[in-house]
């Protein structure tokens, strides 16, 4: 009685209906991280948990597997076969683990991340070993199953969920190199600024006002209000679908670049997100392509556009418009503010140039936490250890600023910090190759047109989706593999030159 | 390889699956209702009808209908046969309605609700009509179904869904009798009310201050905020699940009582909910009796308890602390303003002594529309007819403010409205019977003592959820079956006293 229809037909339906209950589970996630009150935390954790077993098993319905080798076989477009490629992989790494695991992994996760926001104000480490553990080794399962089914070693297949094609090796390449310059230009930066005089913001600003403020450079930088929101949440993200993108920011009465730079950060992605070409929407072709490169648009917006000293030109008035005309808000002492660089605790809030070391730390942690070099009541030591090491910072006793500072190992996401400082080298690559196509960017830039950078960031990344691998979708947007010398090259433009 | 367990046994783990995607459910139409965008909408009402599909299936699974037979000769305790009972009435009215129909349902009603929001306010009734007409003919289809298997007319088939047992019949009685005294009340308490002198409130009253008198008075009256919250929308309403329920209003800063009044009667809805029996919870005998039971509870705070002179007095002076002191907010004065006696356009906003007229229209009204007496586009004029008659109220052309003010048509809840008039009877039977055992009771809600009136709607109400059919609960609570009775003593006391 059912309709003739060709294999890759059905796995086209089969993926729809996916996305479908992946907007279910989006919306609560983003609810339970800024909505929901503590009662409800068991009630969630256990609906997310049905809702995470039932889209096991649809991922890994053997009838997929079947149609995907048949569907290898019809006569398919390029885009099609691209998004038989990334459904191949989807079917892959999900039939690597079974159900039970990927019960365990979501309670764990859901009870671990719940608490940590009580636990991280309160300084709990303690606390947060006790459910950590659990997340943990079941992290450390995880790892050992993709490992065997990708060939990959336990933490590189686990980065390989959120960064296909990057390996332990090639990061090993590219943070060995920064290694050699970066603590050099640090110095010299700091050494600059030094002589540069800075006068502090003063006051308190109230929490409408940093919204209102929020909201209006949102609106410039092209976020589509009418297709999302703005929230507040313990720890800034982007969430929902491409048809309703949630983003939140968290705000602090006694500093307002905290907020509005974090609200940057995620319109980025938000814009990926509300860009993504709608045609095959819920297609796995149609998706962000990698983490990295969903932070290089973050980090797009944050470092390369929102510390553009053309747009603090263009955005030192709004500053006074919303908060109130006082020295500190001149463009040019505002410029000195967002282009501090200054070794600090917080990586969300560190400068492009401390930030590396942020990851580097994080990366050396969770591989040896992954590959069982290390075990969870080991971070601490481990966290003091590379801070001083790094940012001659003393971390003791700090949880709460020191590794109980992120929600991605509460979350249970091992493998996605590298995708931070990759991020940023795609984003200084992608600027390098706006400029060369656009030699008045700057100037545009300075005058709030901002329209080269969002046309090109369209063309060449949101409308591209996983069309390409990383390395394809790289290369064709600016003629070559990533470059860890755009990097470098900014930094010292921006910081020395 | 299963381990061996009961039918009944198979049937709760079934159920509790359930209960976990219905969870799902209510969040993201909590979410829908309170803070999606509007471009959300699409794949929002794509995602609900992919769950509504999911959640039918799961009920009409044919597995299930043995496991009841099965069960049925199981040794149960009288819990979990009443459990049973309430299983089999679900799984009953469930294979009456196939998917293809349940699908539509879903679609229709996300879009006419929906697109709703906007006509509304724009009193744009032709916009609605081409929505609600799928709507009409799909609830007809329904109701036509649901009459197959219960063997009740088409309409009370669908109002059995609300309130189980309740029959047109049994409100024709009902309404029969109020149409013999009201008007009289009515007159004879406006009448009254014209020699009383009212204070009207003079100014604006912020969005701010009037949320924190509604969130005070919900403390006040036992909501927990930690499995709660209080949010917006244009239709008040009492959702998501027991573990966490979330309440909305709506603000006017032109006056308060509104807002303040819709609080207290979802904070009716909310304790109930919040207070079901915990260890079944997710089983159908866990659950709220039915609708006209749950807004028993609700009208119990904002009718019973909410205008009792003794609460006034309790509430005054916190209404002058939130909102400023003013000549209008003296306790007397306020209590006329609550309990002025005035036909009105909007059903929420009714007093009680007219309410009655607004469910009369409607339940008249939909009643024609499912059995076919009525078409959509015939609802102005008997709408506009009935206004008339039963209010002296002229609507024609006022749409807004006429047959689009509910959410429940747009949503397609037919059989629904029946259920606000006979909750009033309810609640009104069950404050004579507190007020017997409590003889010090109006003294106590004086006071600001409300335990009297959670005790006994606890122990006799909330505790008791779905363990007996409405019929029963009644007669146990109150020992007696429903007596309108105690509705027209209660109006008479307080309008006429």
């Amino acid at each position: 009685m059912t309709t003739e229809t060709s294999a890759y037909q059905a796995l086209e339906t089969a993926y729809l209906k996916l996305h479908r209950f992946e907007h279910l589970r989006s919306m609560a996630w983003w609810d339970q991280a800024s909505n929901m009150p503590p009662k409800g935390n068991t009630a969630r954790g256990a609906a997310l948990a049905e809702l995470a077993t039932l889209l096991h098993r649809m991922r890994t319905d053997p009838g997929l597997g079947a149609r995907i080798e048949t569907a290898a076989r019809e006569p398919l477009t390029d885009l099609e076969r691209a998004n038989l490629r990334e459904i191949r992989r989807d079917w892959r790494l999900a039939t690597a683990l079974p159900e039970a695991l990927v019960e365990r992994h979501e309670l764990a996760v859901s009870r671990c991340e719940h608490a940590w926001r009580q636990q991280r104000p309160a300084n709990d480490w303690q606390g947060f070993l006790g459910n950590f553990r659990d997340v943990l080794a079941i992290a450390r399962e995880q790892a050992e199953r993709l490992s065997q089914v990708t060939g990959l070693a336990p933490y590189d297949a686990l980065m390989d969920q959120y960064e296909p094609g990057m390996t332990s090796a090639e990061l090993a390449r590219i943070f060995g190199d920064l290694r050699t310059w970066l603590p050099d230009l640090i110095g010299a930066a700091r050494e600059r600024q030094a002589r540069e005089p800075v006068i502090e913001p003063v006051g308190r600003f109230p929490v409408a006002a940093q919204r209102a403020l929020c909201e209006r450079v949102m609106r410039a930088l092209g976020f589509d209000f009418e297709g999302g929101r703005l929230d507040v949440s313990a720890h800034p993200f982007c969430g929902g679908v491409p048809e309703d993108v949630r983003l939140t920011t968290r705000f602090d009465e006694g500093g307002f670049l905290g907020s509005l730079l974090g609200t940057i950060h995620e319109t980025g992605h938000a814009r990926y997100e509300q860009n993504l070409p709608r045609d095959l929407l819920g297609q796995p072709v149609a998706f962000a392509r990698s983490m990295a490169i969903h932070e290089s648009q973050s980090l797009s917006f944050e470092m390369q556009l929102g510390r553009h000293r053309g747009f603090v030109e263009w955005l030192a008035p709004l500053v006074s418009e919303a908060l109130g005309a006082q020295p500190a808000f001149a463009a040019d002492n505002l410029y000195r503010l967002m282009t501090r660089v200054e070794p600090g605790l917080i990586r969300v809030d560190a400068d492009e140039a401390t930030y590396p070391a942020h990851v580097m730390l994080r990366w050396e942690i969770e591989r040896g936490l992954i590959e069982g070099e290390l075990e969870a009541e080991d971070i601490p030591a481990a966290w003091d250890a590379r801070m001083l090491e790094l940012l001659g910072l003393d971390t003791r006793g700090n949880y709460k600023d020191g590794p109980l500072q992120d929600v991605h190992w509460p979350e249970g996401l091992f493998g996605y910090f590298p995708c931070y400082s990759l991020g940023a080298m795609y984003a200084a690559q992608w600027f390098a190759t706006i400029r060369q196509r656009h030699p008045d960017l700057d100037q545009r830039i300075g005058v709030g047109d901002f329209a080269p950078v969002f046309e090109w960031l369209d063309g060449n990344v949101w409308q591209q989706a996983s069309r390409w691998s990383t390395v394809e979708l790289v290369e064709r947007a600016t003629g070559r593999p990533l470059d860890p010398a755009c990097f470098r090259a900014h930094l010292e433009t921006r910081y020395l030159g």
